[in-house]
This record gives structure tokens, sequence and C-alpha cells, in this order.
């Protein structure tokens, strides 16, 4: 296995994940990261350069690959400079709010030839990978009807959400994008209702903290996305898929695999607390599936139009929220052309 | 306890159930059952009075008590009489198919000053019920988000689909009962999305056979049914409750609580085959709480409002699913006063 | 279908739950009960004669079998009577305590030529049944491995432990019938251990109150047997068989199937109370099956060797548990030919 | 967190995971691997020294813990060695199969002053690790029984099973180790049914491949262990502990948490397949422990004495499978005053 040279730009929360996910991942040498906020005292000894200029790590020869977890405005721009940099681009979601700014990224990407690769981590949740290939391998054959449920554990501080740009774009873009993923089918149509239920501030923010949305899928079939801002229990990620076939669903994952039994109930655990505990494994795969695209000359796994097509379908059911009935989605040709079973 | 004479009207499928519950419940004798197009044969000896004619039972002094489980167009017009003749009503639902019909009937019903209960059988399953006592309980905290997934084995013959007035008066209609039961709440708006996924058939008798159907509801919560005509692995009946303290799921009967597990995979039964066997106890528990609502002079648990208001909800959803818009339920005063928590 | 006409020995607990599963049984007419101690006055406008002398049901020339509930020491005097009375008799377990008085009563009923099924119910309840029939359909394979767990809710009281002949007596003989019904096969030798850890009452009334019983079975496959007077989370019945091609087990059965998640975990009901919940539907299938068996004139599905047999594997365990050490079952040669799959 | 330097003796299966592990774990350097037979390919450009020679590691001053995972005889000689080489001792189960030679190396550590870890893995995994806390924090009361079910996918090869030393000390120690680990006490006789199902060859090889095995422990408990060489569906890897206040059950771990549900039922995934996958992140958390043992100079949480005491279960429960008898374990007094709650 060839060795790939790669650079993280951004050791927020996310970066640093992803950077010491890189120091154990055989095949890849992290040798630089740069952030202009960090503190770097988490790596000293680890032979890795670090670097206030991001520019350090664009203008290294050496580097192949660049990871970008910066804040959620610098995506585009260092995209781009990554990919005139003939570096392979690795993007946390999204890689802008703007539809217009996002297709003028891809074109750069494209015309630059390098990989492109954003960070839609659950599709690499071996559970959702799972029901996945049981959609791909026939086990459910066509699909008719996908549903996915998704609940943080506790709702964001209020300056949080007042700064997420809403919760469609916060959290719900990553169920769109299962929608998207485990259906093979875009979404043509969405329709949102949203609530204020779980803290009123969230209401007075301008935002929601529950909502049902439903959507008319390309191919078809229909699909549901449940979500609350709090469920006490627990971060509630669950999906299921029926099909002409049969049906999956996933359940949540929890710290051990045990039931106490007592005169008060039959317990399990609760799931695991949040993203972090709950999709360790993902973040991990969705870089070795990256470092494999670039190793075999292949497309990556989730691409630049999936993260514009989660993006337009968010965009829609804002707006369906905003006024109450059903809005398409805006389908760019090459979108729809590249439609999977 | 003491023993009220009843009378059956009809001894159809359904008929039959209730004629054979209730010659097993103690508290009830079963004294005659009336039918035009009947064989009885299943009743010799056992003492029940047979007739072709409805008013053998109606016109019958001893008798206190008549089931109603004849054919849905002669609902209203039996129950009418029935009330007249100063007995108590248990009806199959739906009463009638018109909202002015329905309200008709109630108001007949109300001036005769009988008890009045409509055969939404499935809020006395035991699984169901104890849904609905967590919420009542409090132990779910106030109601957020409300899930009915309701399945059935496999499409019905086409010539069933043609005159079943559609999927959602045949069949959703059960599950918009139970978002409103579940929920204690009525429904203020609700919008469908419907699909030919299982059988094109239905779709050209002008039907169809999945659908995603969301509402919202007057205590502020959320709801969404999903409905398939088919699913291959048998009748799925759940529900999920999401409230601020918590959440309650209930999942499907199965004949046995068995896991065999070989090399082909951890395997559990089937759900229980349709509703006649996943629903068995809830016919008997209907009856008795019909019964002991007549013995003890109370309100029965499910009342003619319960039948028209599940009834304005589905007129709604089905002008949701043409017009593609999310469309306002009609809501008589009456039934808003009476919103339960 | 023929109507059986039927009579009960003994109007307790068990004998109550029978006299009512008869009287809504198709096929069967209770026609008298009979007990010296009982008040009858739950049957009162019922139709059922009742009576304090057993002669009156045994005499009746009308009554075809008879259901002996009675006191255990009166069960081998009355099965012996009705024998010679020439009725069918499903007798509850056990036929006698003492294996001698045992053989002398099938002896008395094979020569009169009756059927004769002993009320090892728990052979009926729709879980355990469908164990078994995962091992006669060869669903496991060979059985290796049977496991069998039975715990009860609560400690009997101190008076009923000392008059009960010993747990093993009392309360394994069932799980040793469920050992022989789910391998197919007799006990050829078992070694017990036992342990007072519930109650030091129980300890004192020279009895114990938790126990591990591991057997050797005639067709080579181990079986262990886990036993406790006291689960707090309730009455726990569980069974398990391994075989060469896949393993089979049997949950405990609860009153609805829901699940509720609140920030204290992820909680299920707890099983259902004890036996008579548990075993409910059991109670009547063994009868169903009983009458069936006099229906088409063929050997009841558990007969009086089963009851012998059980009896001697307890005679062996309690003779291992005081002397610590393997002790070998009295195989009658009878009963070795009989050996099923 | 200081970080330690380590050196690995044994490079074979085992070996090579314990390796991978260190060199990805936080606060340990690994600075060589000494095995006489290994081909070190993988390691190239790691920066860690490979020798075919253990003295290479022994004596190395800057190697302040060995981690021995070479063949059993030549475990005994390595721990003394690295012992008397002032180094931190981790060795892979067992010590030695002569509880002689056992005792000598316990001593020579002790007199060494070196903490010294056995590998019994198994206590680290999260799933068995929270059922040990059930117990630890008293959530189900004072242990009353014991079950731990061990099931490997398919019986190994014959020449493995001749050499392996027999079932019981080579798959049943890890059983007795759980035991003793779950309850937290001593094993006090031992009595073990065996037999030969799954294939007549290991019978002839002198070896069974069914066992169950019943104990009964020092602290009055009930125990039980079910061993097969194969089960079909998978590793099977389950315990129970009830006690005075609840029961506590560890389930199987699957690949994905999902659930197929399909015109031929409702399936989950088999287990994972085998100890490699199932115990994966116990051999991750049994080094961190045994390293943060060194650095905060306290006991290692699973100590020589555990691999003494499993040794005597081990050996007396071989006995009574000969001689078909309960066999007292032979109980040092150092071992019986250690015993935990």
């Amino acid at each position: 296995m060839r060795t790939i040279t790669a650079g993280v730009l951004g050791a927020g929360r996310i970066g640093k994940i992803h950077a010491n996910n890189l120091m154990a991942m055989p095949g890849v040498r992290l040798k630089a990261i740069a952030d202009p906020y960090a503190d770097f005292k988490e790596w000293p000894g680890s032979g890795i350069a670090t670097s206030a200029n991001p520019g350090d790590v664009l203008n290294d020869p050496a580097i192949e690959a660049v990871v970008i977890c910066s804040s959620t405005p610098s995506h585009a721009d260092l995209t781009e400079a990554a990919a005139r940099a003939g570096k392979h681009v690795f993007c946390e979601k999204p890689i802008d709010v703007a539809p217009e700014r996002v297709r003028a990224v891809l074109e750069t990407v494209e015309k630059c030839g390098v990989k492109f690769q954003v960070g839609f981590n659950r599709r690499f949740d071996p559970t959702f990978a799972r029901v996945r290939r049981a959609v791909v391998d026939g086990e459910v054959g066509d699909v008719q009807l996908v549903r996915v449920t998704a609940r943080d554990p506790a709702a964001p501080p209020i300056a949080y959400v007042k700064s997420s740009g809403g919760m469609f774009a916060d959290m719900t873009i990553h169920d769109f994008d299962m929608a998207r993923f485990l259906s093979g089918s875009e979404v043509e149509e969405v329709h949102a209702y949203g609530a204020v239920l779980v803290d009123p501030a969230i209401g007075e923010a301008g935002d929601i903290d529950t909502a049902v949305i439903s959507m008319r899928l390309a191919n078809g079939a229909l699909a549901v996305i449940e979500n609350s801002r709090q469920a006490v229990f627990g971060y509630d990620q669950r999906v299921e898929v029926l099909g002409s076939r049969g049906g999956i669903e996933a359940f949540n994952e929890t710290p051990a695999r045990t039931v106490l039994r007592s005169s008060a109930g039959v317990r399990h655990d609760n799931p695991l607390y949040f993203f972090l505990e709950r999709y360790q494994r993902s973040f991990v795969v969705e870089l070795e599936a990256f470092f494999a695209s670039i190793r075999e000359d292949r497309e990556p796994p989730v691409g630049g139009n999936d993260g514009l097509m989660d993006l337009l379908v968010c965009l829609a059911a804002s707006r369906s929220l905003i006024e109450n009935r059903p809005v398409r989605v805006e389908q760019p040709a090459s979108a729809l052309s590249k439609n999977r079973r």
C-alpha cells in the first residue's frame, strides 16, 4: 500500500479527531497541521509540523492531500486553493451555504482534476453501511419508503442555534444525505412541518427544534425524517427502509450489550452519548475511503455533487417550512443523470 | 356483575368474531343474531336465536344492547333505529362516510340517551393501551411526536380496492384514530404523499398503496403515519411517541417469543399474520369496555365524536393528496372542547 | 366436531381455571363439578351441576371424561376410580409422589383402556411448543445441549415450602419435563447443586431455594436447569436448545411489547407475573389436545409414562443433592423404548 | 501522562495484535520486538527494532515493560527472566500448565517487585466489564447464580486439539476466569459433564467438544458453564448473573445493529466471527490497564494469582470429568484471603 502524505487545515474539535485518526492510519503520513487559532500542545514529539498559516500546508510539495476542518465560511476558499495547488481534498460539510458558491467550487475541483470528498461520515457508519448494502444487494427489493429518525440528546446553547444557519442546515442536512444515500435516489419534492417543543428560546431565536419532513424521491419512493433537538434518553439515530422484498431497520448503538433486570423493569443501556461516540468509527472509515480513492484513482464515495444536492434539499425544506407548502428541489441535470438504484 | 342481554346485527366475518366473544363473556348474554344473508350453522344448540330480520333483535324488549356489524352503508340507519328502540349501541367503524350523516346519527344517539361506542378496536390492544398509558401517566412527558407505522401483509384484491373508498378510508382511518388516541389531541392540519409502488393495478383503480402522511396536532405536537398495502414480512403495526421526558415504542406481536440461530442468521418470527390474529384480544376488550360503560353508566371509551373526527381527518388527507398541499381539518367546536392531554 | 361431556373433580385454583376454560371450549360440555370443600358461587345459572361428592361425577353415565384437579394425595385414587368407571382422565401433576403407586395407576389406566393425560401444561405454551417444533422439524439438527431457566417471582410461604415435597418435586419437576420434552430424550444421570440464597427460613425448613442441575441424556446430549425461588424481576421462564444445525432460545412473555426510553434507561416490561398469567394459554391448549385425543382415538400428547419419568428424574436429583454425587435415573424398559428423537 | 518504553516477546498472531495496539497507544513507546521464528516484514520504517533474540529486549535498559506472547512453554521462563531484569511483565495466559511452576513464577515476580499481569482479556471487554460493574455497584445485589455460555464458531483442526491440553485448558479456562471475575469469588468445587457431539475425531483424540460444568463458589453462589466447540451460528459468548436484587445478561456483539425483515423471517446478524473480532477492543484495554498500573504504581487488575486459580479450577474440572464426581478445588490460603465481593 502506497503511503500518502497528508496535511490538515483546522485543528478544532473535528480537526483533532481527523488528525489523531490519520496518525494511526496505515498508508498515510500526516506531515503538517495548520490553524491560525489552535494551540497545538497535543502533538509535541509526534513529528508533525504545526503552523498558524494554511499556506505552509498548501505550498508543501510533499503533501498530496489535505483534510479541511476549518470553520464553515473558509471551506470553499480553502478547497479551491488546495485544488489549485494540485492537492486532493477532503472537506468537512458543508462546502458552502450558497448553492452557486458550491457549484463554483465543484467546477474548480473538476478543472484541477483532484479527488474531492465531502465529510458525510454517517455513510461510513457500519450499521448504516449495512442498511445501504441491503438496498444495493437487493435484499429489500425496490425501495418504497425510507425513514430517518435523528434526535440529539440535548439542545445546543442558544448562541450556537443563532449562528447555526437553522436546524435543517445544521442537523437535518445529515438526514437528507442519509435519505439520498439509503434510497440511492435524489429528492424531488419536500414538505416540512416544524415546531418549537423543546425550548421556547429556540423559537425566539427564529428556529425550530422538532420537525417531520416528508419527501417524494426521484425513483418514486417516499421518505420521512423525524427530528428533535432533544431526546432525553440520548442520541437517537435510527433508519428504516421498506422495499418490495422486505425491510431493514437500524437501531441505536449502546456502550455495552447487556440488559439489567430488576423489580423496576428490564433495562437496556441508553444509546452512545452523541455523535463523537456514535460515529467514532465512521470518521476513520471515511478517511480510509478517501485515501483509497486517491491510491486507486477512482471517484471518492461521497462527492461534491452530494454536498450540493443535500444543500438544495435543505433549502427546499426551509422554504417549505416558511411557506407551508410542498417545494420542489432544484435538480441539476448532472445530479439526475447520476441517480443510482 | 349485572348480566346484560345483547343482540348482534350482521353475521359476517367480524360479526361472528363478536358473537363468539360475547358468548364467552361473563356478564353478557347473547340472545339473538340477525342477518338477512347469513347462514347460521355455527350456532345450533347454542341457545342463540337467529333471524334474517334485524327487527327481531331491535324489537325484543329483553335486549338492552346491540352490536352492529352489518355492511357499512347500513351502519347509520341501524344505529338510529337501535337508539330509538332505547338500546345501547356498539357500531363497527365507520358510522358513515359522509360527515353530515354521522353528525345526524350522533344527534339521534344523544337525544335517545343511549350509550354509543364505535369499533376502533386497536385502542384496546394491550400494547397500544400500554403506550397510551405512558402518555396519560406522564411517563413520556408532553407529547412532541407520534409515529404510526401500519402496513398490511398483502394488498387486497382489486375488486375490494375499488369498493373500499380508498386506502385512507379503508386502512389509514385506524391510524388517524391511533394518532388522536395516543396524543390525546385532535388533528389540525394534514399533508399526504401517496404513491403506487406495490401494485400498478391499484393505481389504475384510482387508489394508492403507499403513503406518508404528516400532521400538525392541536396540542402543538407533530405526527406521521407510514402506510403500505404490502410489507412482505407481515402485518407491520408499530407506533412510537416521543415526549419531553422520554419516548415509548410499540413493536409487532409474534406467534412465539423465540429466536432461531443458524448459519443463515439469527431469526425471529414474522409478525402475527393479519388483524384477526394481531388484534384478537382487542376485540374482546373493546366489548368488555362497552358493557362496563352500560353497567356503570359512564361514557364509552371511544365515542361517536371519535368516529366523526377520524372521518374529518381522513377527508382532509384525501384532499391533501389530490391537491398536493396541506389541508386543515374541519374542527367542530364540540370536538376541540374535548381535547385531552 | 363431536361434543364430549366432561366433569371436573376439584374446584380449587387450578380446578376453576380448567372449569372456566371448558365452559368456553367448542366441542366440550362441562356437565358437573365435584369438590367436598368448594363453594361454588361462581357458577350459578351456568347450568353446571355442582356437588360435594366426586361420586356424582364418576357415576354419571353421560360424563365421558373427567379432569382431576383435586389435592395431590387424591390424584391416584381418583384416576383409578375414573378409569374403572370407563372415563377418560386428565389428571393434574403429579399422579403420585411414589413411583410404585404411579406404576400401579398406569397399569389400571391401561387395563381400562381409557385415555390418560397428565397436566404438564408448559408443553402447550406457544413459545415452548415452537422450540420443540424446531427440534422435531430438524431446524436445530441433533440436540447437543438444553438449558431450562426457571425462577419464580417470589418465594412461597414457609408453610407451603414445608408441605411442598421440596423444591425439586414442587417446581423443578416442570423443568425436568421440559428438558425431556424439548430434547425428546430420557434422562440417564443427574447431578444437582443446591443452595439457600433467597430465604434462610427455607433452609431451616430443610429445603433449598437455588439450584443448578446438570443431566446426561439418553441420546447423548447434555442438559442443565437453573432454578431460583425468587427472581425479583419476575417469573423467569426461558429455555435454549443448541444443536448441530443451530440453536433456538425462548424468552419471557411480557404484558405488552413496548420499550420506554427515558434518561433512566431503555426499559422493557417485566415478565408476566406468574404461572397463571404466563401459562394462561397453555391451560386451554392442553385440554383441547386431551379432548382431541378422545375424539380422534389417539394417544394423548403427554402420557402417564411422562409423569412417571419426570418423577424418577426428580427422585434421582434429590438423592444427588443429598449425597453430592451424580445419580443414575431408574429407567423402566417401557420408557426407554419410547424415546423420541 | 508519562511515556513507558516497552518491548514485545513473540510475534505470532497475538503478538502482532499487541504490537500494533502498542504502536497506536498514547503513553507507550514500543521500542523492540523479538521472536526467533518471526518474519518482521510488517514493521519496516516503523522505527521498531526487530530481533530473533529475546535477550535484545530483556537486556535493553531503556525497556521498562515487556509483553510476552511467545509459545506457552516459554511463558514461565521468559516471565522470570524479565522480572529478574527488573521489567514489568504482561504475560499471555497460561503462565504454565503446572501449578507448582506457576507458584514459582509468582514468587519470583513478587521478589523482583515488578508488576505482573496475565492476559485474561475478556475481563476488559466493554460488555463483560459492564456486567462486572453491575455486581460491584450492587445493581444485582448478592450474587446467587452465574452462567457463562461459550461456544466457538467451528471446531479446531484435530492437530490443534491434540496439542491443546484439552478443551478445559484451551477454551474453558477463559470461562473459569469469567465466573471468578463476575462473581468476585473463588470456586470451591466443580462437577463436569462432557460429551463428544460435534466431531467424533475429537473423541478419538481423547478430548470432548461439549460440556456442562457446574460449580459451587466460595461465597455460596452457584455457577454453570456451557461449552461447545461449534455453534454453527457463530461465536457465542454470553453471560448472565442473577442476584438478590436483579439479574444482568450480556448478549453477543454483531457487526451492525440492524434487523432485516423478509418473508423468510426477521433476521439479525450473526455474532462477530471469532475472538479476534469479538474481543478486539479488550486487547487494547487490557494493555492500557497494564501500563496505567505501572504509571500509577498499583496492582494490575488481573494478577498472577488469577492465573493460578483459573488453572486449579481447570485441573479440578478435568478430574471431575474423568472420575465423574464433584471435585474440590485446591485453595491456597493467599487466594482465599483475596476473595472479593
